[in-house]
């Protein structure tokens, strides 16, 4: 049997709402409960659960409804209804006081105590974000909604809104956003660090952020952008914004997106934006079937892959520094592996969008734009005598004779160890790379990057191997494709916009939390200025006298 | 100014051959040097390189030819020459009478002295390699190529002949294999483990199984096939035999393959054969942009990716030994993260080659087969009710609905960590797991596989929520692909071949070493009985003679 009370003008968010709801389901014989507020979506929600009862008819949606299916007998369960939510409301009120930052009950008012905010974070039921999120624009601080059931035609309006005043919108419907440290909504604990992440997509970004973290990574901000922000209506306005942000904040050193595949006319314009940034970015399209890159831009397909990459990119920006500065531009990759040349060739190719040598005349895999790699193990280069791996002179005078050719600035090689192979391979390659240096001299320096194949269990051993490589200054990379982003990074000019980074991403922002009360408690743990606007429907959720309210103001 | 000696009747292999061309260069005066046996090609190559001096003309295949350019006037240096090659001769023929394993001057002699010999390895001068390798073939043992420059008739008619003895032949050119630990030429050395490794590249296997070993993995074999095996001509002979070998190997339990694209009707058939092995397959087919998947065989596109893979494929095979037997083969994924639950719809609508759900209708992100995967923080689940994040009950109510369907064998879910989250999510999702195993009973075990978004710093405890998984028998993956990976490992059934391994594999070879003396050398010292063949071209290198030989036996 249903047994139903109406709380009038108990306005509560919707976790508050549920925490009475599991109250309630303590009392005995409950066989399910619903505590909801009474608006017109709540009420067809009670409708078409079958927990309808009459008394809600006059609910508005300031009216706390509580409605218990009891197979009990329980004349007063009503009334134990009533006491024990009210004595809960009272303990919340009680708990919150203390709480430690202001609460206000009106935008205006939460300005005056927070003049400084910058950052509005709405979480109330979509159906009345719009205006709060209007009003914030118009106030020029940016907007986060977590709230879903938005209109698009309101999200639009609200990102042409802020387009036009240099504001982000990040959402509707935005689970996560980091910003300086700042935990907006659903948000992890991130190390600081040079990753930046751009999402349309709350879990996306917090599994993201969780694994770069736990590969040692970290991030400057994490900017979601709501689910629809990459569709033909929408056109990527925040995730245009958001790229322009990152682009102009110089600790963001790598970019990280997640989203679902853009629509076609907004996955050229974000691609667009991704390379105009002039960092490294890994981009992931979830559920794409696409290429692997296009220009600067690595395609991945999973969370895991992303988070693995940006890592990665983020080291390779780092060692990257420590390099000396290369006049020469090109690459030239000298291997005595044959697999390993062309792993080097095709990933070369796609990095700088050009076609790999499919003639492989004279052991090339690679020649066009002032780039070469050339597999010595070719045919071309073994008669009458043994393989490269077990005879270096050949690659030792090859090395050499880059002394001339000062537009080369990346030399690439192979060291191979293993039964068979030269028992030195790598004090072979260091003599020919420091008497190449000797002969280009201080004014061409060369960079010089080496995988190594091998184990420690190898005759030759892998500690004095590595060992001689890193006394001669050759960088070791973990593997083929590493030393290829290493030497792609090292030639490629530093194209980052200039000017000074958004106002927003300066410094931890100051925010205005309209809605989950809880978001404010986060936000204060953490050391962030807040405000909490304690929202109800205006006028009583009667929306005709809203609207005549909005046009006074 | 050109000076020459030949020695007659001196045979030595290549790396003896760059030994002593590295002696010569130490002569006064010497500006190059060139140590090779007067075969023709060699004499072309004393041509092409301006190395050509009379002297050469009356060289055979046997004779060992020495030319120094010298700008110096020394009118002793072919004295001095000769005098040093044949000192270092003597000194190498005294080190190696204490080698430690015998050396034989035919193939029948060899036998003689190894009569369980199975393995012939040939790295004599490639227009010779052909009638040693099918002398052994005829007489029971697999044999392995080193040699490049054999004809692809040749190639092609010693594979037919393995074929039809049910024999494999690695090569010719192939550089590396490493059968029970055996390094058959250029190998490192790899621990044992779960692994093996087939591929139609030595510098691709070596780079492959050095990364394998490097991120703690192991092989059980590598067999190495020789860069032509899958052209077109030769249709993949090696390739089909080795992945038969490969099958019928139950140490042997996840299959890492590298090689070029193969030719079309060759990649179908190859593919074939992978997925016939009943065991999780990486394949590297390099240069190749196609899809990722192909049925049970996963297509990567680097070395480093193929590594990681197949030891993780490994390790996911280890766990899944470990867990319970379930008679369900239907996959349930529950998560509060939409992208998460994307990232699996996709994965393992890719797994088991059906289509995801694309209308998403009540969350469904996919249904087919049994298997569902939903987004609990689709619209269809958060009207009246906060999301799942942060409201559980929901969720739980779907687990324990599980209980009467048994033909959901493994449940898959998400922890996610963070502000805004519950308190204590783990706690929830174990209480829900314990109560649906209760009811469910011992005879309908089900697996429970969670991934956990968050890290250390999350205010839930990282830890904690771990350790209350692992109390609750929740196996936890390190993200949504290998929590995919344990999943379909799990209700996919092993459908290895029946039937013994075969006897290559079974244990560690006895080999013929035929060429290149070092090879005898290194499987010496891997404890591997050898006999080292030292072969010179019969009848003095003269091929008419050779032939009418050859008929004569």
């Amino acid at each position: 049997m249903l047994h139903a009370v109406l709380i009038k003008g108990a306005f509560q968010d919707s976790v508050t709402l549920m925490l009475l709801s599991r109250d309630l389901s303590t009392l005995p014989d409950v066989k399910s409960v619903a505590v909801m507020m009474g608006t017109p979506a709540n009420k067809d929600v009670y409708r078409d659960t079958g927990l309808w009862h009459e008394a809600l008819a006059a609910a508005t949606p300031n009216d706390l409804c509580l409605v218990v299916d009891s197979d009990g007998d329980n004349p007063d369960i009503a009334a134990s209804m009533a006491a024990q939510v009210k004595a809960r409301l009272t303990e919340l009120a009680h708990s919150r006081r203390s709480a430690g930052f202001p609460v206000a009950r009106s935008w205006r008012r939460a300005r005056q105590l927070l003049p400084e905010a910058n950052v509005a974070l709405i979480s109330i039921a979509g159906h009345y974000a719009f205006e709060p999120a209007r009003q914030a624009l118009e106030d020029g601080c940016h907007v986060m909604i977590f709230s879903d059931n938005v209109s698009i035609e309101q999200e639009l309006e609200l990102k042409n809104l802020a387009r036009s005043r240099g504001l982000l919108v990040m959402g509707p419907d935005c689970g996560t956003s980091i910003i300086g440290a700042a935990p907006l909504a659903f948000a992890n604990r991130i190390p600081a660090g040079p990753i930046a992440v751009v999402g349309a997509s709350g879990s996306g970004i917090q599994e993201l952020t969780s694994q770069i973290a736990r590969l040692g990574g970290g991030i400057t901000h994490a900017l979601g952008l709501g689910g629809r922000d990459l569709s033909e209506r929408i056109g990527g306005i925040s995730a245009v914004c958001a790229l322009d942000f990152i682009a102009r904040d110089s600790a963001s050193r790598v970019l990280a997106f997640v989203s679902k595949p853009p629509a076609p006319a907004v996955r050229a314009r974000v691609l667009e934006a991704m390379q105009a940034l002039g960092k490294p970015v890994v981009a992931l399209f979830q559920g794409e079937h696409l290429a692997r890159r296009h220009g600067g831009v690595h395609l991945v397909r999973t969370l895991d892959e992303a988070a693995a990459l940006a890592v990665e990119l983020s080291r390779v920006d780092a060692n990257a520094s420590a390099l000396p500065q290369v006049q020469g531009r090109g690459i030239c990759g000298l291997y005595a592996g044959g697999t390993l040349a062309a792993e080097a060739a095709l990933l070369f190719a796609e990095a700088f969008g050009i076609a790999p040598d499919t003639a492989h005349v004279g052991g090339y895999l690679l020649r066009a734009n002032g780039h070469r790699i050339v597999d010595l193990g070719d045919d071309a280069y073994t008669r009458g005598r043994p393989h490269p791996m077990i005879d270096p002179s050949l690659r030792n005078e090859m090395i050499l004779g880059l002394a001339g050719e000062s537009a080369i600035g990346v030399l690439l090689f192979d060291v191979v160890l293993g039964y068979g192979a030269h028992p030195d391979p790598a004090g072979e390659v260091a003599r020919a790379v420091s008497a190449l240096r000797a002969a280009r001299g201080v004014g061409a320096p060369i960079i010089a990057i080496a995988t190594l194949t091998g184990t420690a269990e190898d005759p030759q051993g892998l500690e004095r191997q590595i060992d001689t490589l890193e006394r001669a200054g050759i960088v070791l990379a973990d593997n083929v494709r590493a030393a290829v982003l290493l030497a792609t990074h090292a030639v490629i000019a530093n194209t980052s916009p200039e000017g000074e980074a958004p106002a927003l991403l300066r410094a931890r922002p100051a925010v205005i939390n309209i809605g989950l009360r809880g978001f404010a408690d986060d936000l204060h743990a953490n050391g962030v200025k807040v405000v909490h606007q304690q929202w109800e429907p205006a006028a009583g959720g009667n929306e005709r006298l809203q609207r005549l309210i909005a046009q006074m103001q």
